[in-house]
């Protein structure tokens, strides 16, 4: 497998932000867009790393998929008789280059386990690099999975018994660029696109940080898939022509109780889709669900600096020295969520006994 | 009233855009704001046309005193022989400078009624000059009266016998800057604070515009009011810790039902503050008021270019070419609304029948 130069899977979804050749990986500079598509080569570890600390590579399973060939290159490139510390650096380099990233840590102890098998310097060549691979097709193959199990229960939500075409609401970025390939909640929007079932695509611009804008409309334009921007503060006006039946987002955090934080706006978009009785569905991998917080409140919200508001590409936008709130994610309660929908199934109207009945 | 160099009103509000010096007229450049506070000194008619034209001045109310103003520049300096043709064509300059302004024509008509009536050109000068400080005071009058009306409101709808301090969160701008002084939505905020009665303002930046980061958090901090500037998508989360009592907004046209259209974004505060049991309460002078109009749905609402939502002063935002939803305004239903204010007076919980009391 890690002889291939691509896997069979990545050619049937799109657009994809990163490509391994075996002994190389590729990135795709997610700073850069939508104004320029910039693919950089790496073949060590240490640039990896680095691309990962400045952002080129973003959303928590796209991190965790790079780091794993990070650590497939290190051990390429080790030395005969280094080897072993040769690839033990690499994943302290790696593991330090995002330290708030769930994913990143958990497909680095993944590869720590099989670099930890390992007895000779091929073997951990081979071994890693499949390991790696394995983690890149889990994740595409997870959210496959959860566009199956989102267009279900979109049709058991529905009373019709198929579905018919619908427009859709996003916010932020969820798609092929964020994660191994698809997308999570992009990708059951892709689903509905390829089942000729999705009208058009609303997508927030997503202030502060412009995700929906800069990467999600791209992302959707560059597969042909019918997108419309608009400002967050359009998305009201929106939902009242009636036009929208579903508001698709993902999630950062999901306690037991289905409580979810993602990113800011989200909450203001799940209390609007509850007013215009529009469906509310969560689309998010099952390492999103941490069982230990009991509700949403136990979430810590990370406020980032106020530049993000003050301004944009380093435009100031506002009176310098002004106060700014910019919380960059909010917690959207369980009762304004009518489907958290992940690889492992769907939880309906989550709830700590529906959410431990999946879960527990 | 003309040969003073300012009227007195004008020394006790705080920020203003627009400065009469009898035979001057000075306009705060808004376009640089916040970056530069740069004024520009007019002494023609021609002048403030094409100020208002390239949007240096903005806001309804702004723009008609400007426009008035313009007048009296033309009066003072036509010629001995000319004066009534000179006067005329200026009249007719600065009403093509912004062909949907309602307050632009209002104005110009009030300042034509008293051109009609004069008969000598020393008599014109004179009449003209004071008729623009008469618009001018009034609707800075206005502004006072609409925030006595606007406290006593939400002192009635707590159930205290007296206001305690409270947080309040705005959008756009409808302060001093887009008005003769003091400010509509903003005026009942600048007297919250006098009055020692606000903890704190939260401030939407306001996309695609950014009125609110670019000009209402420069106006408040330039009157040390305290202010917290967020996106837009953030709004939701304040209203969910509770601090804030009221969502105070202006309007851009006010149906015979009490509907309210007012800025993008407008719509989504007064769902999340009806979710959130927060007032929400609408500052706009009567003038905005259109008995016409049954209900908002009759109400045009314009679209703009993508770009605004595309670009940020020319930094490319999105791709190239994507299709933008870019509505400037929305329509809030009456029943989400618990108070308009006028300088007329106060409609609680607006309807047909409350609406018609006031204004039939």
């Amino acid at each position: 497998m890690n002889n291939s130069t691509e896997s069979p899977f990545f050619r049937t979804t799109g657009t994809v932000a990163l490509k391994w050749h075996g002994s190389s990986l590729e990135l795709l500079d997610q700073r850069l867009l939508p104004t320029k598509e910039h693919w950089i080569t790496f073949r060590d570890a240490s640039g990896v790393a680095q691309s990962i600390r400045d952002m080129m590579v973003r959303g928590a399973p796209a991190i965790g998929i790079s780091a794993a060939y990070g650590v497939a290159l290190a051990a390429r490139h080790a030395g005969a008789g280094s080897w072993k510390a040769d690839i033990t650096q690499a994943i302290g380099e790696l593991s330090a280059s995002r330290p708030t990233a769930v994913n990143l840590f958990w497909a680095l102890q993944r590869m720590q386990k099989v670099f930890h098998e390992c007895n000779l310097p091929g073997e951990a060549q081979e071994r890693l690099a499949d390991e790696a691979v394995a983690i890149h097709e889990e994740d595409l193959a997870g959210n496959l999975a959860m566009a199956d199990y989102a267009l279900e229960a979109m049709r058991l939500s529905s009373s019709a018994s198929h579905l018919t075409p619908v427009s859709v609401l996003t916010h932020c970025n969820t798609g092929a660029l964020a994660t191994g390939g698809y997308g999570t909640a992009l990708g059951v929007i892709r689903r509905l696109y390829e089942q000729k079932l999705l009208t058009q695509v609303y997508v927030d611009e997503t202030r502060p940080w412009l995700q929906g804008s800069r990467l999600t409309a791209w992302e959707l334009m560059r597969d042909d898939i019918p997108v419309t921007l608009n400002a967050d503060g359009a998305a009201a006006a929106i939902l009242a022509t009636g036009k929208v039946s579903w508001i698709i987002v993902g999630a950062d955090r999901i306690a037991a109780n289905g409580d979810v934080a993602n990113k800011i706006g989200t909450y203001s978009l799940a209390v609007l889709a509850r007013y215009h009785n529009v469906g509310f569905m969560v689309v998010a991998p099952s390492s999103t669900v941490d069982m230990s917080l009991k509700t949403g409140t136990e979430i810590p919200i990370e406020e980032r600096d106020g530049t993000e508001v003050q301004e944009i590409r380093g435009v100031p936008l506002a009176p310098e020295g002004v106060c700014v709130f910019n919380p960059v994610f909010d917690v959207t309660p369980a009762n304004l969520i009518d489907v958290i929908v992940t690889e492992k199934g769907v939880v309906q109207k989550p709830s700590a006994k529906s959410m431990q009945y999946l879960f527990g």
